[in-house]
């Protein structure tokens, strides 16, 4: 049998493939850059690769839009996990520079703002220079076309370059949030520390739409974790709604919630349910366990069948 | 067999006597009345009688609140139908007596607001006189403690006085609404035309607990047509509400909403699913009705099998 | 000076005259029964008395839903404080009478039903007559129309009966909530424990308008401690909803909910801002506290003249 | 009096510098590019600059979150106009180069995405390769390390290139919604065709949080246009939203939900009130016109002077 084959938003060097490494399953894979989300994700669409990691969330490489936009169309994909990697970024140069001689940095455009505080103190006199990613802005760095690099001290090795300083982010906790994507299947059982993910097109775009939806999740007690819209080029409407909540498609709360979308939308689109990286339990309101919904159900059907 | 029994709040005379005679059941059955709602509809739970016509709204002989809470406790009982009637008011008088020698008008408490404006234009020196009811207003006037009773005309006959003018009441539109309890039992099938009755009891009586439970119908389009508090004496909770809806307890949208108010309340007790007098089709707003909600089940249940 | 006269529903010897005479201003006045809530309000309206103390919730002696009606129509009328009294029936009977010899018991149609449980073990022979008011059937028991009358302890001294077993009713926390009303004028000053009174007119009757009307309190941190919907025979449209809320117009909070409400109905009635009799503080929740009424209104000024 | 200086973010030949000439001030002003956003907006900050463009929504260029999260934090400053520009991307490559000698094609990491369908139907061998920006794409395609450049048609003359094919964008209707920021100052005046900015950041973060932003919107009759949860690094709490409504500051029922938002938040970052670029006048909810909020005010002061 062939290794498993998982992609990541390249090139080698990034935080997302920092992030696929520490997962079990990219232990005996062959791991391969793409050049875009939309490419990674076609390659797990077209059958190439097994799956793929994107950033879904605080993106530092400004790959998150294009994720939720790439998730959102296309052929079905599924969530199956999600990595929470804490974002250090590293000043890279080549070996024997020193700070002084530092005149041009070079990074993703989403690094300077996250270093900005550092450079001022650091660097005042240093050019920026955007690169397409940070890996290569080190890339560049190597080959001589920039002094320094922003980028996870792990893409030193792969170019030949040494850290000059680390952590250089002003922020020191900033986490960005993959997500193991593949072609759709069975979901990880529930663990009772769960995710779903979803998107809803809004059929009708009108003022009250945002909040209708917010309604369907907390009358049934379903809390959310994230909620962006983003706008949809295709006929279904104008917007839909990117949506993390609390728990598992299989928790009563939860499936009512999502059948109440599948009525009142134009469309849902199931990305997953998957166990929450951060371990936080979900607070169920008294009056949505699946106890309780259970119970309710057996008395609705018990009402219905004598009266 | 023997005739079927119906009771209803008396004296013979009442409103709602004329409710009653309305439902054609009532044509071959045996009438009596009761003394108060309470014991009309103990009645009822004992077997003595096969139904009950009481008031549930807009009275004009007090009952209402006495039926929300009768129906609220004690051992269960189901509205069958409902029943609509024109509240008109006559002056019933001795034979002979005429307008000038009125000196003293009797009827219910609930009768003299309603006539006021015409009391105040035809008799304004004459002394109003509280009765319990207006039934009972004309029996005294019939044994001359009275010279007036404001009444339903059809009282006239029973109690041997004439209809001195009609319709004395300034509200020339006043409807009630009768409703025939029975022992629980099979609900008349859907019509599409429905209303259903529920008492909500409050366990944890808290400043948002109306408004949760509105939004619970809300979410689900279904329309309230009546809804009142109720302080309770019993352990559940110090308040419930007594809700009519639109639609009935098969509709897919009334039996979520009722399940959804069954996990978050103390309890629900069911008090009937039944056709509309008045005719009047819900409206069912886009996303709610049957086979959207079925459409929605189908869709859920094909997701949680493959993914 | 001539003294206060005050007003209030008869005949003497009801919960209602009771309830009057332990408010001050009762001391040194005039208390004279009216036949009628309406009659003892239009009194008040007419100049003709100081002020009427009527049932506004939880009623014994049916008064209830008239004391809504009246106070939402006609001439203004304001509340000026409220009070609670512990609803305690007697069985009044004429001296010398024994339970044995009890075979007809009176009072109005709403004692029967907190009493029924003693009635049923103790006199489960006697018949029940329905009476105009409590102290109605007082005066009737001692004109030897029936036995026993179901009433305050304090009917007995006046219609020369004896009180035989007391309390008598099932429920022995009953309170009825009396209000004492005037021509308006100033409110007392707030106490911050005062509740606030005022009927809310629907002008166009849709399915959301009571739901809009809880949201417009809620989204402003002021609880409701009553609500009831009314039927309304006037233009202004077919429902009212008749409400009492914690808190004084003047505090910052409930001033902009009935200003709210004021834009988004047909008309708004204010009844009056008067201290709790229940002395229960209100819960303010962060962010609708005075104070930060006032800061939010500084700060948007500031905006407004700079930005 | 030195000419205005305004910036964008470059290079020069983006997107961003054709929505800055597309305004007046533009025509004689300076007009410079800075390499990030966070640059430009600090260059006004720090009075280098007059105003600077910047992308806020659908944004092409990756700009969209750094432009929320640098006019979230650090000084203040104001959006005073915005310019909707439709995206039309061009194949630009060195004069003479034809399609069938295309083997490497850059632009932005968004840029791909967009004018996938027509890159894998005319350019299916083709290599992609990520730039900093599409103007950096058009740069290096000059300077010989691409072939051809994904940008704006108006790349072309200032790198020396020629249009190969235009539009090459699948989504023909693409459009970027531009604002130019200055330092806070007085905003343009109403002209019933205008949004408001602002940043809320939730001091505690709760599940319900967003629903009650929302509901202090909604309940307002002030539709939001756009909004987008950002987290936040600041002590403030961990989560703020980004807001686009309807309408002006100068609005009343504007004016009281940001004094809302003020009270229940965190904070309330004030971004500006400015005409709306597409035109689109809001739909004013009957009872929150400026006549009604100031009629209501009104009545609330006759009735809390006199009552």
């Amino acid at each position: 049998m062939p290794p498993a084959r998982y992609t990541y938003l390249g090139p080698a060097g990034t935080f997302t493939e920092a992030a696929l490494r520490t997962l079990p399953v990219a232990a005996e894979a062959e791991l391969l850059p793409h050049a875009t989300v939309a490419a990674a994700l076609d390659a797990v669409r077209a059958g190439e690769v097994d799956g793929a990691v994107v950033a879904l969330e605080n993106s530092i490489e400004g790959a998150v839009s294009a994720t939720l936009d790439e998730l959102a169309t296309g052929e079905p994909l599924q969530v199956r996990c999600e990595v929470l990697l804490a974002i250090r970024f590293a000043l890279l140069v080549r070996p024997g520079t020193e700070l002084a001689a530092v005149a041009t940095v070079a990074g993703h455009s989403h690094a300077q703002p996250q270093c900005k505080r550092w450079l001022a103190a650091n660097l005042p006199q240093a050019r920026w220079e955007a690169a397409a990613s940070n890996a290569d802005a080190a890339r560049q760095v190597a080959a001589g076309a920039f002094d320094a690099a922003l980028a996870g001290a792990f893409a030193a090795e792969r170019y030949g370059l040494t850290v000059l300083a680390e952590p250089v982010n002003d922020v020191t906790h900033a986490i960005t949030r993959f997500v193991l994507v593949t072609r759709p299947g069975p979901s990880p059982a529930p663990t009772g520390v769960d995710r779903t993910s979803l998107v809803v097109f809004i059929g009708d775009d009108h003022p009250g739409a945002l909040l209708e939806l917010l309604t369907e999740f907390a009358v049934r007690g379903v809390n959310l974790t994230r909620i962006e819209s983003r706008p949809t080029g295709s006929g279904l409407g104008r917007y839909c709604f990117s949506v993390d909540c609390e728990g598992h498609v299989q928790d009563l709360r939860v499936g009512e919630a999502l059948s109440a979308l599948h009525r009142i939308s134009a469309d849902v689109r199931f990305l997953g349910s998957y166990p929450r990286a951060d371990g936080l339990a979900p607070t169920v309101r008294p009056g949505t366990t699946d106890a309780e919904f259970r119970e309710a159900a057996d008395w609705l059907r018990r009402l219905r069948a004598t009266s």
